[in-house]
């Protein structure tokens, strides 16, 4: 038996179990103060009556010899990929339904996609960075490059020309910084990527919180997109799905390397290593992205955006510089008094009872930064905002 | 752009495409003939009312703030662990809740575990087999050596010492063959993974339909099996789940190679590109392997059952050879009149109106046999064993 030798050059996340420890050990040692935390990045609000029902009704479905379903296509049903289709159209971009694949979140379709492509392979990945980027490429043993952001470009790095690398990740909204690109920043990793022939790999995850049309919700938007990029998104975020599984990935058919379809290989992928997602799911995404669906999902998302507000406005008011909150249910602040990050978490926890995430936890850039989340309940984050005014 | 060219190596399926491409020139040049559908491996029984009640339940949770859940734990809810370990208890296998992981189904558990070994890995699989231990290799790039099934040694082959493998896989009760292992012939497999360090992927989807207490349900009722075998199990053909999505595997405490636990392997790898089974369906599971759902379930298995009873009588008045149908919903006969497999099924249909999956559709093995299920109705499972009678 050989192992792959790449999963022991993974390093440890203690990012949360250090969280925790310090929590419960500041909780024990101080039982009447009220921790607050925004530290994770889950959503709150319950699922719409409308996507519940869906459920329940799908449920009911499976019970009746008639109604029943087994194995559903592996790309998912048409009634969810035109669902999908139908939501891009609702921002002006067009996206065919046989492009569209339904999956069980973009933490799964991210890392599945790097089947696809070689070990010798070499990432473009932004610092700091959602985890998930780094390790799925450790694993496979490709070569990574990192991408600075920091806050003197806003953390909204752009691609160096002289960098060249074969696969490219954007997060825009990011995780952790909140911050967004603009359509000329998204053109230039673009241009970038057809200049290299190269393949651009988009987190849209967080595409619903953006409220400047100016700014793309999708990578589609901008010319020369379908040519070299694959997007990811999810109901997670848009629609409270992180406890029910429903997400999307966009290959567009126009994505051929090597004179190999993209489109035809994953579909080549989920078709061997997927068997679809849930049929109750399945219907519950499709009424989530419904044009009832999308009232109610506004309203939570209008619900943690004013979360946000409240938070921004504390941070303004003392002059912290921060990226996000805007188009983004994060903030990612800059640690007062030269504090590093892990300083600042135990020095806030001390002096606030709020907990968040030290930004050193994304990547060496996030270091003397902190992440806090709007996605917790109006009253504690009302009371974050208050501490953190009275600091 | 550097893609994974093991993809380029893989051989296309036409296996069900062109079954549906011949059943359908049939249809339209025989609208009269009513055509029985037995190709395929699906369940057909719908869900007992106790599992979609808990489907039910679960969506009205979701719908309120104090009992929605968000991201759930990646290897399962604690609930839904406890219920699978009680569920092998059951049939005196003791497994332990920390070493079991709900997955979104055997397939995809298979595929995603092939992520832990190196591509230098040699593989040993079965012929005739389920397409997808191949094609999940082949994308890797491991070396595959065949082990030969056949009439002779009714399906059911043993390891021979003088070839060596790192991964083996089993299936029993097997897809497509319906033959199951006895304990000798497991404890074979178990005692050469041990002399040679290799490793077991035991696919044990259809352990539920054995009757014969003397068969083994488990890898693990066989000595040794903890040191060298990871179980692969669904909820699909146990309790109906394949359009509900979920399944369990089992990685042991002991299973250490080259110093390294794959369980902490199998963990690490599902954080990182796994989000967890849908809530609302672990918590169906739940209910489906308690002793209520189970009572339930097994109704729907003996009906299964008895379709299979149906067929094999029929079959053992032709005096035709099969294996399978006693502890498996599949028959795999051999072909009248020393017939290949696609010959015979254009002759069945023609003569019978009756579609089943070519043998040769599994492998070079399967040529002259013939794959029957019997998760059909019972109506329609009668009417094609008295037209293989009257044949």
């Amino acid at each position: 038996m050989k192992l792959n030798e790449h999963y022991f050059e993974l390093t440890e996340s203690y990012l949360f179990s250090d969280i925790a420890r310090r929590v419960k050990a500041f909780a024990a040692a101080h039982p009447d103060q009220k921790i607050i935390r925004m530290g994770i990045g889950d959503v709150t609000r319950p699922l719409p009556p409308a996507v519940t029902a869906a459920l329940e009704g799908a449920a009911r479905e499976m019970g009746q010899r008639e109604t029943f379903r087994g194995y559903g296509p592996e790309q998912g049903y048409p009634f969810l990929r035109e669902a999908v289709a139908a939501y891009y159209q609702s921002h002006s971009t067009v996206v065919s339904p046989e492009e569209i694949f339904i999956g069980d979140g973009a933490k799964s379709d991210l890392g599945n996609i790097l089947d696809l492509f070689s070990p010798a392979c070499t990432v473009l990945i932004p610092d700091p960075v959602y985890p998930v980027y780094v390790d799925t490429n450790v694993m496979a043993g490709r070569r990574i490059v990192y991408l600075n952001a920091s806050g003197q470009n806003g953390f909204l790095p752009l691609p160096d020309p002289r960098v060249k690398a074969d696969i490219l990740y954007i997060c825009s909204p990011n995780n952790p910084t909140g911050a967004a690109y603009d359509r000329q920043g998204l053109q230039a990793f673009v241009d970038y990527a057809r200049e290299n022939g190269a393949l651009i790999l988009y987190d849209a995850a967080y595409e619903a919180f953006i409220t400047d049309p100016a700014l793309p919700r999708s990578i589609y938007e901008i010319e020369g997109a379908r040519q070299c990029a694959i997007e990811f998104c999810s109901l997670s975020k848009t629609a409270g799905f992180t406890g029910l599984r429903c997400g999307y990935t966009v290959v567009p058919q126009e994505l051929v390397f090597e004179g190999h379809s993209l489109r035809a290989m994953w579909l080549r992928r989920q078709t061997t290593k997927f068997n679809g997602v849930s049929y109750p799911v399945q219907r519950a995404a499709a009424v989530a992205l419904s044009e009832e669906g999308r009232r109610a999902s506004e309203e939570n998302i209008s619900y943690y955006r004013e979360n946000a507000r409240l938070l921004m406005q504390a941070l303004d008011k003392r002059g912290i510089f921060y990226t996000g909150g805007r188009h983004s249910p994060y903030l990612f602040m800059r640690c007062e008094n030269g504090m590093g990050s892990w300083q600042y978490f135990d020095w806030l926890l001390e002096n606030a009872g709020i907990v968040g995430t030290p930004g050193a936890g994304f990547g060496k850039n996030g270091e003397n930064y902190f992440r806090l989340s709007a996605f917790g309940g109006r009253e504690e984050t009302k009371e974050a905002a208050e501490r953190l005014l009275n600091l």
